[in-house]
């Protein structure tokens, strides 16, 4: 047996998130389905990022064990043409049989697209969340820069969470415009439920005045999802990239 | 009765083109639809561009008659209301009443994106085409300039074309690369069938080293349809903007 690590882009329009559940089209599960139909076996699948509904990945990484002699870095092509279109496994590698990602920690980056247009674009609907009302990026960045650090972000977490601290470590926030285009990028070591698109909901009303810079901070102490903005939708979340730390 | 126009924008992922075919999810059929949601009348529709299936437009345009007392400049806002999220009404205005847009003349831009890069990326699949071949944009650029001005493009027009003359004007192309996305941009007065698509799709196999641009200028005084390159995929076409003349 050889546990292979695998990088994978999707397109989460169509799929229940990543996340496997029986009789939903999730992306966990159609990964399983394609290694079953390319080596005959039914994996288990570690998944390094549990992402929702309508959130689109360029890298999440996955791991899983096989006794398949296919070479581990030709793995990735072989089972790209097993998959549907929207998931694509970008590289494959063979890691130690102890490797875990859990147990390896990962450093995280997601980026949230806003499009801050006069006008709907139907041909990025389904990859950003479109605000009419011109925000404003100055405000938006400054009010980001007291997120940066180890804090509890109990504010910026779904009340729905199973996690037991609610104490994260956010690496880097940057608010950047391009055109009518913003985004909101965000590293970190480990995220709590609807983190980022609490942050990014959060940052939005700053973005239109309703709240101050100096208010995020405010809600960041609070330690209460109450006083934070609302959650940004799904589609406008991608997760860009992985970076194992171990 | 008043004549409006229609600024139009759409995903062309799930129509089957612009025009209209009955019993078949067209984007004239989708509006005629939504115009007699709103207004209880079965309109006639001049489009000014019939994009063919999977063709994206920012900016198309369709004028009508209508009895409505919906001022013309709010006829958007309202319309959009009836229309699914793929199409978009980004503007409305009152016209005189003998206008046309064929009569008119119009100076179309499309723009086709290529994505190259390494790996495919499945959350720009619906609005790219994906070249895994390393392309040479400035090769692409040097073949394109001998396509600006009036000349016969019957070499560039599927064989399926209905048009009584093959000449056309091209006021412009360029080939720009941004990363990993290259985008072929073509102005002209009027394009033939598949053109812009065959433009595309020789100038690709100009940047993979198939064809040198001299070769191109070969092509294009050849006036023969199998002398070109091949038809580029639609999901990489956009209508980007349309200028009246008149």
């Amino acid at each position: 047996m050889r546990r292979i690590l695998l990088k994978v882009a999707y397109d989460g329009t169509a799929f229940h998130g990543w996340a496997f559940q029986e009789g939903v089209r999730t992306v966990c599960g159609t990964l399983l389905e394609g290694i079953e139909d390319l080596t005959g076996e039914r994996v288990e699948l570690e998944g390094a990022s549990r992402t929702d509904a309508g959130v689109h990945a360029l890298m999440n990484i996955a791991v899983f064990d096989t006794g398949s002699t296919i070479p581990p870095d030709k793995f990735y092509a072989a089972l790209n043409t097993r998959l549907p279109e929207d998931v694509r496994i970008t590289g494959s590698q063979e890691v130690e049989g102890d490797f875990s990602i859990r147990k390896a920690g990962t450093e995280k980056t997601y980026c949230y697209t806003i499009l801050n247009s006069e006008h709907e674009d139907p041909t990025r609907r389904l990859y950003s969340y479109y605000v009419n009302h011109k925000l404003d990026e100055s405000l938006m960045s400054e009010a980001s820069k007291c997120l940066v650090g180890k804090h509890d972000f109990r504010s910026f977490c779904s009340v729905h969470t199973q996690a037991l601290t609610t104490v994260r470590e956010i690496t880097g926030i940057s608010v950047k415009r391009a055109g009518d285009v913003i985004t909101v990028t965000v590293s970190g070591m480990g995220f709590l439920y609807n983190m980022v698109r609490i942050i990014a909901g959060t940052l939005i009303e700053v973005g239109k005045g309703r709240f101050s810079p100096d208010d995020v901070s405010v809600m960041l102490n609070a330690c209460d999802r109450l006083s934070a903005g609302p959650t940004a939708p799904p589609q406008g979340l991608c997760l860009m990239e992985i970076r194992l730390m171990d």
